[in-house]
This record gives C-alpha cells, structure tokens and sequence, in this order.
C-alpha cells in the first residue's frame, strides 16, 4: 500500500491507497468521525484513504525557576479533565509531564551545558550559550508535524544531561522555561505564548519562601543568587514577554500602603490585542476603562478588600488589554460574583472558572489574581485548541468536495 | 344628592348617592375607567357612587437662586410631554408655571415680608422669618388634598407682595425655592424631594455669567452679594440637604488641573436608599464601587473626556448611592453609550434619557451631569408618580370588592 502526505495549508492529511475489494469495507465520501475522506483512484483500481493529520498544538510558558510554573502547568492539565504524570517506566528525573491531551516540557532539557560545563564556561543556565536552540526548534517542529522525537533530559538533581526520553506528538505541548520565545524559529511555532512576570519584591519574597523556609539556604545566599542572575535575566529572559500573548504580572499590593509581607498581590493579566484564536477578556465595558470594587453593599470582604481595574493600554508597543485583581478572597461566593462580571470567558457553563479554582483551592494563588488568572487562561487555550479542531474538521469536509 | 369623603388610608374616595332610577345608567360593582365603585345603600333605594380622589402628588425642589431650577423644571415638565406655561391671564409677574400633569409654584410667593419689609427689618429672604411657613403648609396640604387655595404672589420686579392668584389641584405639585424642606410639616406633606447643591466656586462663577454678562451687575457687587447671603444660606438653605431623597452636587471638574473656568464640571447624583417609590440608579454592579472611563476604544472623546463613578457612601448619616459624572459629552453616541450601562432609569424604552437630553439640547447643561441627573430624576419622578397611579388604582379596586 503506498502512502503520502498532502499538505493543504494550514491543514495536513495523510493517504494510502487500498485495493477496491478492501475499501468495500469503507464507503465512499467524507466520514465526519473519522475526520477522513476516501475516494477512488484514477483508474478505478484501488480506493484512496486519507485523514487529517492532527497537528499538534503548541503553547509557549516563559518563566525564571521558581516561579510557579508547575502549579500553572496543574491548572492548565486540569481543566482539559486529566492530571498530569511523569511518564511512566522512564527516568525518575524526567521534567515531562502527560495527560491524556497535554505534555509539559521543560526547556532546561535542551542545556546544551550541564552544570561542570556552564561553571567552565563561565556562563549561566540562563545563558542562551548554554543552550541548544537548533535542537529545541527541530524537535518542537517534528511534534508539532506529528512526529514522535527523543528529547534529552536534563537532570535538576545531578546537573548532567541524562539519556533522552521518547516524547510522542500530544495533542497539545507545553513548552516551558526560561527561553521559549527566544529564538524566533521556535516563536514562530508558537499557537498561543505566555510569559509570567513576577517583580523583583515578590520573587524575593517567594524565593525566600520556598528555599530559606524549604530549602534551608539562607538569606545572604538567595540574595547573592538573585542578584548574580539578574544581568542575565534582563539580558536574555525578560525581554521575551514583548512577544507573549499572554502576560501575568505580580506585584505587592496597593491596599495595604508600603506592604512588604508579599502575602497580598496585585496580579495584572495582559492581553494582546489582534491575537488569532484569543479574545481578551473584559469587565463589564469592553475597550473603556473601569476600576471596580466589589466588596460593598452586596459583598462584604475582610481588610484590605479586593479591587479589579481593566483598561486598553499599550505594553511594547503592543495594544493591549489589562485585568487586573488587586487583594485576595475570602470565601467561594465572591468568586462567582466576580465571574458573573467578566465576559469572553470561555467558559463551557456558568461559574467554571469558579469550579476550578475551588477544585484545586489547595494549590499555591487559589485565593488571589495568580490562581484566578492562570485558571482562565488554561480556559483560553482550551478555547484555542477547540477552534483549531473545528478549523480542522472544515477544512477536511472542504477537501473532500475538491 | 348627599355626598361625603371616605379615607381609607392611603386613598380618599368621594362618594355620593343617587336615586336608583338615576343608577341604572351605570352598572354595578367596579369601573376599571373611571376608578369609581358603585353599590346600592343599605335600604336599597339610592345608588352610592364612589370615586377615587386623586390625590396632588406633592415633590420638594430646594436650591439657591440662579442654580438652575427652572431649567429642572423644563426638563422635568418635557418628561410629561407638555410645555409649561405662566397662568393664562393672570398677574404677568407670576412665578407659577403649568401644564397638563405639573404646576411648579415658588416658595418665594410666601415671603411675609417683602423687599422694604425685610430692609427695615434687615433680614434677608432666606431667613425664617420673612416666610410664612404656617400659609405655606395650609396651602399645600390643602393642594394634596384636591383642594383649590389662593395663593400669594411675590412680584420679583417689584419687591411687592401681588394679589393672590388660583391654584387648582395638579396631578403633580412641584413647590422649588428656599425653604421647600425647612418646615417639618411642609416636609412631611412631600413624596419625594430633591436638593440643587452647587459648589461655591461654581456658583461664583455661574452668578458672573449671569449677573454681570446678562444684568451689568460689577464682579465686586456680585462677590459682596455672595458674601452677604452666604451666613444666611449656611444657616437656614443647606442644613436641608440632609432631608433630600435626591441630591445633586455640581463641583469643579477634577479632570483639568486646577481648573476655574467652570466650563467642565464635576455632577454627582446622591441618591437616598430606602426611600420609597424610588429604586436608586446604578452603573453595571449594584452596591460596589466603580469608577469607568468610556472613553478609549470603542467610543473617543476630546480632551477633557468623561469618567463615572459610582459607589455607596453615607451622607448625612444617611446610606446612599452616589452616580458621578466629570466632563462633557462631544456628541449623541456619547450619551446613549453610557445609558446602555446605567441601569433602573424608569425608561419607557431604551435611549430615552438620549431621546429626552437631545430635545433640549438647547438647555443649560444638556452636554454634562447637570442636563443628565435633572433628566434621569424626572423620569424617576414619572415613574413615582405612576406607582403611586397604580396603587391608587389597586386600593379603589380592593376598596370595592368590600
């Protein structure tokens, strides 16, 4: 049986041609279901079969170390119904994640220096010296086409670059890291980028957090680390977020003047305009400018309160739109309230975003701007990936009738 | 044919007996039309015929001279669909204006003293004791009781007190001036009641327009006049705000810098809660806080633009809702923008506001807050009276099934 690929751009399809006594089986036209078309060749001898190639969908998550990638990454799993797992039988240190529709890579698997290299070499993780973009752009290129590749693994725990991992094409893969809008060949690849961009107060405030409280380092140690990345952070990783889709800002809080406890944040969710497949979400007016407090005569909030602003403004040049939730929740019924306010949510039914956030009211931000706005941005890009889909099911049924 | 009044609270019925031949032109029982009932008298030998009294609907406008009341009044008679008009025929110096639904009388008829009266006793016209506030009660209590009064005319011209002129129960009495809410029993008579609150230096500025552009007054006799009334006013005009359903504020624009041209002005409608017939307005969500600049990207506006605020505060110890408005509208697709987000207006139809500004676009303040709050309180002043319509109707109903 021979096969080919017929590209019909944007959308691929894969024939093979059988011989007729077996296409009896099949019948003849376009199969909705089966998002296949079949139909006889030239000279009537045999029958061609072909079907859409799913192309997978692929998402870009720019973020230093420690920035509350993973718990985005649970968010974004979740809401497409699957948890996500390291892949089974392989190594214990892989930083790959799968659910049934997602896979979670993690950039730092394309170090093309491991820790003794980078310390010779004198350069940083976040150096893109120390990183290999051909590879990462070929292999994202070859899921993206639907082919199966095997990506090195670079291990957290021993700093060594460890033997690679099969990664199959998902239906959507998640590139996260430092570097995923660096190169512009991997950009370009991109269906949907989002940058998380935290201040320096509050990364310092986490970062003490999670490795003085956890980690057992001290002070002076994780001050001497963030001041040691900073160069490098604003030379090669900040500057990407000019490119996002997506940008989540966190900041200390108005409320409460000169907070420096960092446990209040004021989260603005940036969002490009003009995107294909992404419509910004707004409060009450879409393009005017409002800023909200809901805690009032219906809702009454604990000190400081909450408060939303939304407003066009321009971010790199960019027009954008911006969401903003400045304080934190108290209970379950001020959610819904401010669900009830915000339009093009993509939400499937009533209070979905609300039923996430309470599902996973365990993971770290379920109470303030970070949880509420990785949680409708993992409704974005499901919205994107199901307009994709259906993109693709027209452009099979248009085929066919050629 | 005997006749007498029955109250049956809220509502007074009129009623008379006929003789039963005369009866037979009605029929029995309730008359929807004509809110009469009809039933035979114990001994069966007369008919009674009741009626329904309609009852004056009485609104309290309190407000400085030269704030702008009588173009209120204009907008508000426009709501009714008619144009009011001095008596016909009567003193050319009356301060008395009618229409089919409304009469506005001045307060200013009840001067006890007049302008040679007040010098010699060196009061001025705000002060009590140049106002007959035992007249002033009789006579609106005698209008709200469907009763005719005489009642006196202060001539402005003259200074003089004028022969009294007729004033026949309206559907809806509107008493502006001084003093509508400084007597408690006056006060008390009043189903809904408004207070005009400009600003000292918007006051100023207004009175130089008006009194030294259109009267040749010089800029130091308008400052000393000020001067003069301003112990007066504290004391005897502006503790009444305090009692107003509704309020109007007119400040400075804040969008402008220090601002003193008076040309941009700041308009907040202060709203009383839990008064009744009357549901306060409100901007997207009920009870929070918020404030909204339309103008951006749907809709553009010249600089100063125009930005709402609306919120719940307390005024007077009083709960209230407050409708903020600073700057000016350019144009009608403005105006009907923001109705569409303002809500319980007590519309007929949708862009009635729009509809109501346009056609006295000619108007003093028909491009800011001033021209706005007086028409939205106009249709709220409808829309009292039609409930108060509605109720009347429902207890002649209720009275006649008994």
């Amino acid at each position: 049986m021979a096969s080919c690929t017929v590209h019909t751009a944007p959308y691929s399809f894969h024939c093979g041609s059988i011989s007729r006594p077996a296409a009896k089986a099949f019948s003849l036209g376009f199969h909705q279901k089966h998002q296949q078309f079949i139909f006889f060749s030239s000279r009537r001898r045999r029958a061609v079969v072909c079907s859409a190639v799913e192309k997978t969908v692929v998402i870009g998550l720019a973020a230093d170390s420690g920035c509350g990638k993973s718990t985005f990454m649970r968010r974004l799993t979740s809401v497409f119904g699957g948890a996500a797992e390291p892949p089974k039988g392989g190594n214990p240190d892989s930083n790959t994640l799968i659910s049934d529709t997602t896979t979670v890579i993690c950039l730092d698997d394309y170090h093309s220096l491991d820790r003794t290299g980078r310390k010779e070499k004198g350069v940083t993780a976040l150096d893109p010296r120390a990183n290999d973009f051909d590879l990462m752009y070929e292999q994202v290129k070859a899921i993206k086409d639907g082919v199966a590749v095997e990506k090195p693994i670079y291990n957290h725990v021993t700093g060594l670059l460890d033997p690679p991992e099969l990664i199959k094409p998902p239906k959507i893969l998640v590139i996260e890291g430092l570097h995923p809008m660096y190169d512009s060949r991997v950009r370009d690849l991109l269906d949907f980028s989002i940058y998380l961009d935290i201040s320096n107060e509050v990364k310092f405030a986490w970062k003490i957090q999670r490795d003085m409280a956890e980690r057992g380092h001290s002070l002076e140690s994780i001050k001497a680390s963030i001041e040691a990345r900073k160069p490098d952070f604003d030379a090669y990783i900040d500057p990407q977020k000019q490119y996002a889709d997506a940008v989540i800002e966190v900041l200390p809080t108005q409320l409460i003047p000169d907070d420096d406890e960092g446990k209040v944040l004021r989260v603005r969710l940036i969002m490009k305009e003009g995107v294909k497949r992404f419509a910004p979400i707004y409060l009450f007016d879409e393009g005017s400018t409002i800023s909200w407090i809901p805690c009032g005569r219906k809702l009454t909030c604990s000190y400081p309160g909450i408060k939303f602003f939304y407003g066009p403004e321009t971010y790199f040049s960019n027009e954008v739109s911006v969401l903003e939730m400045d304080g934190k929740f108290d209970r379950l019924d001020e959610l819904i309230y401010m669900e009830s306010h915000l339009s093009n949510l993509s939400t499937k039914f009533y209070g979905e975003v609300t039923q996430q956030m309470l599902k996973h009211s365990d993971f770290p931000g379920s109470n303030n701007g970070t949880g509420l706005f990785q949680t409708i941005i993992g409704l974005k890009i499901r919205d994107l990936y199901e307009q994709i889909v259906a993109e693709r099911a027209a452009a099979t049924a248009a085929a066919a009738k050629v």
